[in-house]
């Protein structure tokens, strides 16, 4: 039976990792545990909501863990109730003691607290990657490429796959990865520093966004592994897996434009302000839309709401070029696509008032664009 | 027709202390309005739930405010959205003109926004108060009463007398507030430094709260005015009116015992996390109580969930005195008044496990009293 003593802080830390996997109200009730493996080597802590599973091992080696294993185990715990109690213990360490049938006594200090938990057999088995050529990234730059495509999937379950984001790797080293909602597209290329085996998968966004969550940024590296409908990113102690999305994503390539009219940049910020004051009323009118005005060369953002009032206003430019438009558009699509940008510029190119529009950061013109639709308005 | 310039921040500051008597769902559909009251002498902003008002006066003399008022003149705007469109404009500095219709144009940097507005006869009157001889009191004194009180009354609506602060002044100068829910309580005296003249009102601890946040701690003073019904606190530039609660107080004097078999002093805070994690526990048993134990001047604190587990906790006392005693009530009650309690030592005194016992801090024996009654468990 499972007996150990450890630092609260660092278990409570790992806790909480794990929990991002775990949900309250899971309509599988034994996923609402966190399973505790117990070995001579140290813990696993492992959370699952059938879409993501994450294990956390704490080691014997880990001089912050202070962790000193008596006898080795397995059992389950109520994930948030566990943690709370955790957390108010009073004392630096606890101690982990298991009694018979199947209850834990914690102590820490003059505390004592009894809980029941559960067989670990009733846990589901995480299915096994077998670890062979794995992608190396840092997780930096996996981080940035997720923070500037993922927002763009869309959220609705109409067309599963579109809540994806697609990462596909050829000749062993370019990778592209792209999400759309069928509105607007965000598509990132990067060359890696070491090849890889080619795959071609897409990967929920939701499981991207908790990935960022989890792999804190003192991880310097993480290691990418594929199955057919699995994928595991894994660092020294974090193995975070993630079911995939099954179908074709759609061909988005012949969806970048090449030849525009009106080509504009933009100070980032600058024109993010714009966008969200333009939002306060375009929320309050009947299509959502902003119109821009681009008139002698002068740019101009209008919404007018005839219950709220209306916002017009003259933006600045960096530099533009090209013939009048009038383009209508929703703005959140606008101050999603800016708030993914790190650049300071900003280029918006544009076609007609019908076709998608570009945008791409001056400091990386190359490998990140992204595509807006207008909206119709008359 | 308004007209006038002024410091975007500060007027945002005003505007959302303002708002904290404005609700967003009020069911008069006017009272989710700000009226904005321009003269020569500044700007006063006014919002109103029924409960409560604020008035909030900006004077052109405000050096922070650089207010200059062109024209002066009344509207009614939506509060929410204008805080949220003043709260976006690009300048440190905003133009508001009232044009044709009732509708205003906000102009800042090169933004442009037009607002509808509503005729401000469309406004409540707001009670006056007719000002003479007031309470003065130091905001933070004032602020201090409510923490330690406000809390321990009710927030049923089922004695609504309850749902206030017992506020009375006797010899000009002794103020006592009790607060009751009647499963405990706390009572509060202090003896002014100036007197004034003697007073029996019970505030609604709702309005005592939304003062605890609008008197920010750089207002010193607060003079306090009554009526029948209605009680104003006011500073230099906030008037903050509430409406009291009619009916009579319940006598708490006679429910204070004075003769104790039990006299125990905790470390606050110790007292509090044991508190706490007893609280975890006893949330998921069927009377929610912990059953403190005073064996051979050793005390103990024991919760036990049959379904989720159980606490047994040894806390450390000061000082201790009297025969062995077990009494169960409601943790939450308990960790209540020890929040509500500055000092790091409290005396708790005991009669029996049927009748209330009392807290008083250590550094204020005579003047703060609270009394918890406890949970017959058998």
């Amino acid at each position: 039976m499972i007996n150990f003593s450890i630092n609260k802080n660092l278990f409570l830390q790992a806790l909480n990792t794990t929990k991002r996997a775990i949900s309250h109200k899971n309509a599988i009730p034994i996923l609402s545990t966190v399973k505790i493996d117990v070995t001579n080597e140290g813990i696993t802590l492992i959370g699952s909501n059938g879409q993501i599973s994450i294990e956390n091992f704490i080691s014997i080696k880990n001089e912050n863990a202070g962790l000193l294993v008596t006898s080795s185990g397995s059992i389950l715990l109520e994930a948030t109730f566990f943690i709370n109690v955790v957390s108010s213990l009073p004392d630096i360490t606890l101690d982990f003691k298991e009694i018979d049938q199947k209850q834990i006594v914690l102590t820490s200090g003059k505390s004592e607290i009894t809980l029941k938990g559960k067989d670990a057999d009733q846990y589901p088995r995480i299915q096994e990657i077998s670890a062979s050529n794995p992608l190396v990234l840092e997780t930096s730059v996996l981080k940035n490429i997720i923070n500037e495509t993922a927002f763009a999937a869309s959220t609705q379950e109409s067309r599963p796959i579109l809540t994806g984001v697609h990462f596909v790797l050829t000749e062993n080293k370019n990778l592209k990865t792209v999400a759309t909602d069928s509105h607007r597209m965000s598509q990132k290329q990067i060359i890696l520093e070491k090849n890889g085996d080619n795959f071609d998968v897409v990967i929920p966004s939701r499981s991207l966004r908790e990935f960022s969550a989890v792999f804190t940024d003192d991880i310097e590296t993480v290691e990418i592994y594929f199955t057919n409908n699995q994928l595991l990113f894994r660092s020294e102690n974090i193995s975070f897996y993630t079911r995939l999305l099954e179908g074709n994503y759609p061909d988005t390539d012949r969806l970048i434009p090449t030849d525009f009219n009106n080509i504009i940049t933009f100070d980032t910020n600058n024109l993010r302000y714009a966008m969200e004051r333009a939002r306060l009323l375009s929320n309050a009118t009947q299509n959502g839309t902003v119109k821009l005005e681009i008139i002698n060369g002068v740019v101009s953002a209008h919404v007018n709401s005839p219950e709220v009032g209306r916002v017009n206003e003259e933006i600045d430019t960096e530099s533009i070029s090209g013939q009048d438009l009038t383009i209508s558009f929703n703005p959140t699509y606008l101050i999603d696509s800016l708030k993914a940008i790190d650049s300071e510029k900003v280029t918006i190119s544009f076609i007609s008032a019908v076709r998608p529009f570009t945008l791409v950061p001056n400091d990386d013109t190359e490998n990140f664009i992204q595509l807006i639709t207008p909206v119709r308005t008359n």
